[in-house]
C-alpha cells in the first residue's frame, strides 16, 4: 500500500538559526513585521508499506539515517493514506 | 492577536528539482525505497492581526514579495491561533 508521508524538519529549540533570522529582518525592512519565524524542511515522501505504521517507521528511519542531524534537528512525521 | 502562521512553499508541478532527486537516489543508496520524494520550504510565522483572514493576506503578501518565487513556487497558507 502506498503512503504519502510528510516529514517537517525543524531545528531544536534554543538553536540559533541565522537563515530565519535574515528572512525576519528581510520582511521588516519591506514594512511587514513577524512576531516570530522559524524556517524547517519539508518532504513529501511516497512510500510503500503494509500499514500507516510500517510506513511512519520507515520514514524515522530516513530521518535517522539521511534526513535529519539528530544533534541538532527535531522531526515530525505524518502518514496518509495516497 | 497573535496568529501562528504555517506556510509551505513548493515548487510548481512539473519543476525539475535536483534536490529532490539527489535525495531519493542517496536514500535509495542506503536501501531506503521511495516511490516519490518531493521537498519544499517550511515557515512557522507569528503573525499579530486582525483575525485569521487578516493573518491570511498578510503571509500571502509575504510570500508573493520574499519568500516565493511566483514563477516557479506555489505556497499554502495555514493560519493557527497561537
Amino acid at each position: 500500500m502506498l503512503f504519502d508521508v510528510n516529514v517537517i524538519i525543524k531545528l531544536k529549540g534554543g538553536m540559533l538559526s541565522p537563515e530565519a533570522k535574515a528572512i525576519s529582518h528581510a520582511l521588516s525592512s519591506l514594512g511587514m513585521k513577524s512576531e516570530y519565524l522559524n524556517t524547517a524542511k519539508f518532504f513529501e515522501i511516497g512510500i510503500e508499506a503494509e500499514n500507516a505504521d510500517a510506513a511512519k517507521a520507515k520514514a524515522a528511519e530516513m530521518c535517522e539515517r539521511l534526513l535529519a542531524n539528530p544533534v541538532i534537528h527535531s522531526y515530525t512525521i505524518e502518514v496518509k493514506k495516497a
